[in-house]
């Protein structure tokens, strides 16, 4: 046979699908109806095995991966649509943006100052913690109006710190922005490149500017941060002595940048989320984050991504983490990871909405995040 | 209508749809054995859009979306299908394990030297380097056996260094494990706890105990590393100093705990991998690790999941990172991230070899990371 002749096959083939599709949605309609009068679930797992037993029992063989995986997106597809029509919207209630407010932080003079100016303007006025923690927990009881943390990539061990305590607290994500890493080695006023002798800096920071410092005959010292490396710097009588740190961090302790974006690697980002206690969503929020558990089964994180798809979303980033000891009870019931997803979406749209009423329901562990503006 | 009713014309229906199932696969088949035998592939993307325009025409509107993605997944179970009918199994070539292997790792007395026992025995041959990108090129340039990194969880920025190092360099996983973090207070050997009155050690460390620490009342000197913390103890006259690190890393250094389980949360692990440049997989390897990039479009990562699902292969780790500099070809084409997969499979399997080859084949970006036992 021709490719023609096969594809015109095929094309009545589906024309017969696509017919049996809409009668059986029609269906499915009806039994949501009956279980909506009757107060039933929509879920009801023993009937869906019974029903992929029942479609697949005169598939052969070599087919039959294939058929269970028809059927049991098809039935996903259609409870998609059961959870569309029968979800009731509840518009989530969300705060307006707070003027002149004070943002939390960490460290004095990182790349997070540069962040927090970006998020609230030049005259931000910014509180410092000793750690993430206590930015957390000072935006839940409501002693800062936001708290600005990174949560992607670049330096020490932000990540996952950051992620962890995410678990922890109550909060919402409310802006998030990407910080290019861009180091300048720095030093008293009047100081010139050719005086430096020793340059301190982290470790981390000494490490991405191995290109730069490689092509100079320096001492290192390695310091816990870069602030503290720019602070021991100020401090210093010797002049022979240098820091890298952010142009920002220099000028807050009173350094001159001697040499500019010394970094290796050009395009390196950091990303830094602001928090709220109140849920706070922009006009123009284009992200939703969320974090929830799914089964340790076969197939369970496509089927959760069934749900994105049929509304299609798409999730533009996702991280699995080890469930924390602060959620132990979700380790009991054999769920070993917490997925974190964002995708590209809005709870202006209603099919959204319905779709985080419906995880909510059926996850055993779900938190919505925030929707928010990436600027 | 009663709720049985219902669900006999579903099961008929479905016996209609399974039949179209079946015979719409056997068509498929004679297509793909059509292209084979004069040299097209498989997949056609202009060809799909065609066939999920004809095949949704008639689908009304508040349908179309699902079925869309009905028609979208029954397109890929057979693509899939096709690939597995049509994909040579080329068996993977392997090495088998190096016997007294000389094994890289990144400072003296941390976890690290935990997880390389762990891999290798107690009496393993470890060499350090200063950095983790210098294990790697050891790796690769056949200077060392194995490379010992960490790769998820806890202490400092270590996950993201090594993922992007992951990307730049050439080896293959050969093993992972948890190692539990478990900091002991140390001190010269003969000091009482209530000597002490000077905690250094890396800051991260210090937080980590910090409910030990809050309940004494010491000064606290931040170390660059748990290790550098403990050596700066050894090499101390003071009696009154004592270094939060590791058993291993107090043995080490000759220093002895005072002090025993003092980290806050009890369970805390860093996930370790045994790299290798030959790929070197175990009889029991049950983890299979890839990485690669799926276009920034609605649906792209679902689809590809599909694959797995397809296989009845469960994901059990996925992270998205933002694609580096030194991939910078891939954002130019508009890739943002790049996906690290791990899914509870084996390359003995035929199936699992076939989709790999397929993902190989068809992925802008793609590489196979190995085939590993968890121990």
């Amino acid at each position: 046979m021709e490719l023609k002749e096969l594809r015109d096959k095929i094309d009545e083939i589906d024309d017969e699908l696509a017919e049996l599709f809409v009668k059986r949605a029609q269906i499915a309609c009806d039994v949501a109806e009956y279980k909506r009068a009757h107060n039933m679930a929509i879920m009801q797992p023993g009937r869906e095995e019974e029903v992929l037993q029942m479609a697949c029992r005169n598939i052969p063989d070599g087919l039959k991966d294939g058929g269970r995986l028809f059927f049991t997106t098809l039935m996903d597809i259609s409870k998609c649509r059961q959870q569309q029509l029968l979800t009731e919207v509840v518009p989530f209630r969300t705060v307006s943006e707070t003027k002149d407010p004070v943002v939390g932080a960490v460290t004095r003079g990182s790349y997070t100052a540069d962040a927090c100016e970006k998020f609230c303007g030049s005259d931000v006025n910014i509180r410092y913690f000793p750690d993430f923690g206590a930015v957390f927990e000072a935006v839940e009881n409501g002693e800062i109006d936001y708290g600005v943390l990174p949560i992607q990539n670049s330096t020490a061990g932000i990540v996952g710190a950051t992620y962890d305590l995410m678990l922890r607290h109550s909060f919402y994500i409310c802006r998030s922005t990407m910080i290019p890493i861009n180091h300048v080695l720095a030093a008293k006023k009047g100081t010139r490149l050719s005086d430096i002798r020793v340059v301190t800096s982290h470790e981390m920071a000494l490490k991405q500017c191995s290109k730069f410092l490689g092509e100079r005959r320096y001492a290192f010292e390695e310091a816990s941060s870069t602030a503290k490396a720019a602070e021991s710097v100020a401090q210093s009588d010797d002049r022979t002595v240098a820091a890298i740190c952010s142009a920002s961090c220099a000028k807050l302790f009173g350094l001159e940048p001697v040499a500019h974006d010394i970094t290796d690697i050009k395009d390196n980002f950091t990303r830094f989320i602001m928090i709220s206690k109140e849920m706070q969503v922009p006009e123009n929020a284009g992200v939703v984050s969320l974090c929830l558990t799914v089964p340790h089964t076969a197939g369970s994180l496509y089927r959760l991504l069934t749900r994105f798809a049929y509304c299609g979303l798409n999730l533009c980033r996702i991280e699995s983490k080890p469930v924390p000891d602060s959620l132990a009870y979700l380790k009991q019931d054999a769920f070993d990871f917490i997925f974190f997803l964002d995708f590209i979406g809005s709870i202006a749209d209603e099919n959204v909405i319905k779709l985080l009423i419906g995880l909510e329901k059926q996850m055993r562990y779900y938190r919505f995040l925030g929707n928010y503006e990436e600027i």
